[in-house]
């Protein structure tokens, strides 16, 4: 009995490349295995921190997720709200839920495998975590990363061009496809997001405000127009709409984690630059609402608009 | 439905005196309602960071726990790590896990009541968190605090004096008085502990290592006999048993947010001086694992040695 938590965390932990003694960097003084990890910050930074959750049922199922999907997803969602506000990753803590089960100690070590494989890639190290008994698998990190200055919802202006970096509508594809049985590209999307932690830097201070497309186009877009008080513009042939998604797919679909910025028009040209993936689908407006336009001419918005986290 | 999700943010953000779009202190560039949190760390000091969670049906069960009483214990637990690491609180973020319930923002709001208390009490400001649906209240916080030089489980050295500052016993005896649906002062300690950041300041760098006492003195002392690759003795009769506790509340019981110090012996004085309620309960020794003295002679181990996660 004794050793089965202490099990779990080091079957978790070796695909990172870390016991319970390790803090393998120099900026991380102390990490998994003590109470607390204790890391130093870059002087001048500002840290940048958000916390998410996936939860077995209503995020993810297994299967369709493998074990390592649901690690590799657990930090992308985290990761892509970095991208958004432009910072570089630097660390994070992981608190695991974990369902009586024979296989636990298997699948947190799968878990931990396709979490460290991202981890690695973005240079964001583990350093800290928690084990708890939970009724379903639940994975909620906190993610720290660095900033000069963080680009937040806030700033966008009437006349800003709102531009998007990546495709809309895979995700919600995906999702359709899995619930088919049907493992296609889009099914990669839903299953194996990849936060858009490049563009999200290469951005830089161009953008005034700036968002991930978790919940839906609309809904995102809705938030950044709330917290800048001000309205949208989203013009429908100009979006980018992931192959074999539907117009709907891409307006409300969600978890496509593309990003959403508001530029100052002189800035415009330098921005679609720096980010060869990304276009102009609208504009800000003064006033409130998000309109939607189809060949210069208003088009109804869908019923459903986007995710909402307790309907 | 729409509006659900964000009026259980607005009601669990109202005690704290937030809204969504509050960004309360100079420190503090970026609060609740962005996606990211964005604050700004001191200059010259570590980041100390811990996640800890409480599961409804695992940690608590409503009743006989409140919903004030899960908030302020879901930062208390928490806060218990930074006062073993010798931090002072700063910033935290909270991912809630809400389940199916009519009433669900009304016991947000609660929860929040009391955990806003005690984070205003140590100055620990609410900056972020996240609202996912889950099978029940899930409450995962991730806390930051800030410390010149962070203590941690790891630097006990054979010879150190073992001190606890805090009494034993009584959040397990509490337990039992509420399964007895008797609401004891020990009850108290079980529904609200009072995490003991003023003597884990005070402590300063006198101690070599510590750690809070979450999982049974014995438990937690062999992890952290374990870091420090030492062992230790234990006079009982030395022990602040929790007024009509056991002897084994003591040594196995948990949640008593106690502190227990390593110290070398020449420092001794001066901690205890510090930390009025501390005591010495022993020592540390070559070699592994904890012996129990009773009156200079060796007594039997208890069975049970504390609290494992996943047991």
């Amino acid at each position: 009995m004794r050793a089965s938590e202490l099990d779990l965390i080091d079957a978790f932990l070796a695909p990172f490349g870390l016991d319970r003694s390790s803090a393998s960097a120099p900026s991380i003084l102390s990490g998994p295995g003590d109470d607390c990890a204790v890391v130093r910050p870059s002087r001048g930074l500002s840290l940048v921190v958000k916390t998410d959750a996936v939860v077995e049922g209503v995020h993810f199922s297994m299967p369709p997720f493998t074990p390592e999907d649901v690690g590799h997803k657990a930090l992308a969602v985290n990761l892509s709200d970095l991208a958004a506000a432009g910072a570089r990753p630097r660390w994070f803590v992981c608190a695991l839920g974990v369902p009586k089960s024979a296989s636990a100690a298997k699948t947190a070590a799968r878990m931990g495998r396709g979490m460290a494989r991202l981890a690695q890639i973005h240079g964001c190290a583990l350093v800290g975590g928690n084990v708890t008994r939970a009724p379903g698998w639940t994975l909620t990190l906190c993610v720290f990363g660095e900033a000069k200055r963080a680009r937040g919802r806030t700033g966008a202006r009437p006349g800003d061009a709102l531009v998007v970096a990546g495709t809309l509508g895979a995700a919600a594809k995906g999702l359709a496809d899995l619930r088919r049985g049907s493992r296609t590209a889009a099914a990669r999307a839903q299953l194996r997001p990849e936060p858009r932690l490049a563009d999200g830097l290469a951005a830089g201070s161009l953008p005034s405000a700036s968002i991930d497309v978790s919940d839906g186009l609309l809904r995102d877009l809705g938030h950044l127009c709330a917290s800048s008080a001000c309205g949208a513009e989203v013009e429908v042939d100009a979006l980018p709409v992931a192959q074999g998604a539907s117009l709907d797919d891409a307006l409300s679909g969600g978890e496509d984690y593309a990003l959403l910025f508001a530029v100052p028009r002189n800035r415009e040209p330098r921005l679609l630059a720096r980010l060869p993936s990304a276009r102009r689908i609208g504009r800000f407006t003064e006033g409130r609402g998000i309109r939607l336009l189809q060949a210069g001419r208003p088009r109804r918005l869908p019923r459903r608009l986007g995710f909402d986290h307790l309907a």
